[in-house]
């Protein structure tokens, strides 16, 4: 059901969309397989095919002409004519100047309508909810921001997170018709398949709630949901720092902390979709545990102490003031913190053999240049972190929205990338 | 070129091939971009389909119908039809029987001719060279193992390799043509693009050595090189303890630790195939390290210091022994290592959500009756690992061999299945 309703808001968008993820099947009625993977068909090539191509044409914002589209898809001209004609036709591309070619006739160039498609991306955070209406390319082009109503009823904060994002939809004056669908950001654990969140620790009195179809029942967008770290990755991808990585961390510091993690080309989401669960690696760790202990350690008046974990954020705001004007108590802490987190992300980076790793989140940007100094030495001198390749460590550069952007890159992901899984018959 | 060798290797064992892994592409050549995808075209979907029926066939021992095929894959019963035809001709696949179907007529069973095929393992271990052959269902049908000869020559012991690796496909009198290729499974770091073993710090005097490529040249066959831990995941996924699982780890226990990794259906290999390093998760030991700290502590008498990676399988024999005779001492050092295998595999699975950790290399059955009843409760009652979905503990099925086995599953495995990737253009 949650495909079908994917592909009606697709079409009436305009553009061509593929099946969701299935790639199992049943096949249970005999023997012992539940793997058995789906063949794939012809329609679904042509479909994939205008997304490679689509693809190409957002990668390159100088523009690129069709010998060029044909050369870096390895399709046949022909094939890449038929296809730009669509996406002009469609709004999505359209021809941005002639590439001189010397003695030869100039090439005419195509690039993306950043304006032609829209997705929405809600990130509910322990703290605040932040939604966002993002273009073709990942821009943020609407935002909006509140507290996060404490405890309760959860069914009206549901109402109110969506009323925010039809909000959003009225004063950015955005074409409804062509906005991609709704994505939502969650702390975990989530339930992926019935999308759900699933009693998230700092968000009391959540239990099992299924936000993702209360949220598109009350929109009337299709809606998708993930892990906040998750998202975060996916931007990153998107429109982030790791547009070219192919195989990447993204360490999330909010609330809590996790990581979203891509390899080979994949974004990784496991059994349960909770992938990125960082406890184990020592790098676990919430705002308000971090300012709870400077209060323990009278670094920070009781006045800090946490009750919810808007409370958290300003703690952790004194505390990087403290360490800027140079108390050192305040530093042990947050050193400490580096330490673990700069042991957890080299960790997983050997576990995973991956080349970068980006840190971000709500409450990153406070912390970053306290806590950047000591991670970075440490990836570098890891002798985990393996000579064979160097890894590269960026703050995002979404700035403290990057779980919204993300979730609405979730949307543009699902509906707008090349993704091999998607020619398979579902 | 490696393509074209395995493509040709492939077209005279008569099944059907897709070219290699390549999903990125060039394009760099004006704008940012180099992580395009390549388009798909419609050849490929033909060769994908088979291979998915293949699949389906392989999957079910008991036969299964061309309707219940269909129904598996979602492909239309005039595919097929055609493609079991095409699976029949190159004797791939045979009819096994009939399937009663009350009053109508009797269905016709599909099912694999396991000696169709064959492919060749060959695991360099630092302690022993282990060759195998398997047939289509991944039985091994013919093995010669030898210890790993220390230090110096490296061309030497390759071309040895190769003798052995020859030595076996004559002495198991397997016809030549039937046997798609070699994989070969070495201790990390390698360089899996070039196909390098690289230093391995148990192989002392290896250097970078093109391993893959020797082994190619000097037997004839196309040659695939990965990681054992790689390697042992590959096997436990095609005809081990988990086909059933599309999230799982494998915990390697040999000369070093290591883990392989499926997430999502996906082998994780990362950016230079060196993914499964699990030194940052303290679950990394090398029994060399296990048995020097037996000798340290007077458990073990200094006749068994290690001077090379066979003394230390005869230690970790003798503390096994130790162990169930109720010493003390020697089952306090493998608690101690069970704890730190335990709180790895913990770790790893919450990190990457799996739901089957599977355990198993050239050491474990020495120690797995002391280990698990350690590490079983730790999984089972770990916070980490969530109330979402029960993990699985077990050991493999494929016993000390399972390297040399998943280096032939890398061989069937990147041959036979369906792969979606497979579908894009080279």
């Amino acid at each position: 059901m949650r495909e079908a309703a994917r592909e009606t808001v697709c079409e009436e968008a305009g553009v061509t969309v593929r099946g969701g993820d299935g790639v199992t099947a049943g096949g249970k009625d005999r023997g012992t397989a539940s793997v058995i993977r789906r063949g794939a068909n012809l329609p679904r090539v042509g479909d994939f095919n205008e997304s490679v191509v689509l693809d190409a044409i957002r990668r390159h914002p100088t523009g690129l002409s069709r010998v060029e589209l044909a050369r870096a898809t390895g399709l046949s001209s022909q094939t890449v004519s038929n296809i730009t004609r669509r996406l002009l036709d469609q709004g999505v591309a359209r021809e941005s100047g002639k590439q001189p070619m010397g003695n030869g006739k100039p090439r005419t160039l195509l690039e993306i309508v950043p304006a032609s498609r829209y997705a929405l991306g809600v990130h509910l955070d322990p703290a605040v909810i932040t939604c966002v209406l993002v273009d073709l390319l990942g821009t943020v082009v609407a935002q909006r921001s509140r507290a996060t109503p404490r405890g309760g009823d959860t069914d009206k904060i549901a109402a109110d997170m969506a009323a925010s994002v039809s909000g959003l939809v009225a004063e950015s004056g955005a074409d409804r018709d062509r906005i991609l669908g709704l994505g939502i950001a969650a702390p975990g654990p989530i339930d992926a398949t019935a999308g759900w969140v699933v009693d998230p620790p700092e968000l009391h009195g959540w239990g099992r709630y299924p936000l993702r179809d209360r949220l598109s029942e009350a929109t009337g967008f299709t809606a998708v949901l993930d892990k906040d770290v998750t998202a975060a990755v996916v931007a990153e991808r998107w429109t982030g720092a790791a547009t070219d990585s192919r195989n990447l961390l993204f360490f999330y510091f909010g609330t809590g902390t996790g990581m979203g993690m891509v390899v080979d080309d994949a974004v990784l989401r496991g059994v349960s979709g909770n992938a990125g669960e960082v406890g184990g690696l020592g790098a676990g760790c919430s705002t308000r545990t971090l300012v709870e202990e400077a209060v323990a350690l009278g670094v920070l008046g009781t006045e800090y102490a946490v009750t919810n974990p808007a409370d958290a954020q300003r703690g952790v705001e004194r505390l990087a003031a403290m360490t800027a004007e140079g108390d050192a108590r305040a530093d042990g802490i947050l050193e400490r913190l580096a330490i673990r987190i700069g042991r957890g992300v080299c960790t997983a980076a050997t576990l995973l053999d991956i080349d970068t790793i980006v840190f971000g989140g709500p409450t990153w940007h406070l912390l970053a240049d306290r806590l950047l100094p000591t991670i970075e030495p440490m990836v570098a001198g890891s002798p985990f972190v393996k000579a064979t390749h160097p890894t590269a460590v960026v703050s995002t550069t979404l700035g403290a929205n990057v779980a919204a952007v993300g979730a609405a890159s979730l949307v543009l992901d699902s509906t707008l990338s090349a993704q091999p899984r998607t020619l398979l018959l579902t």
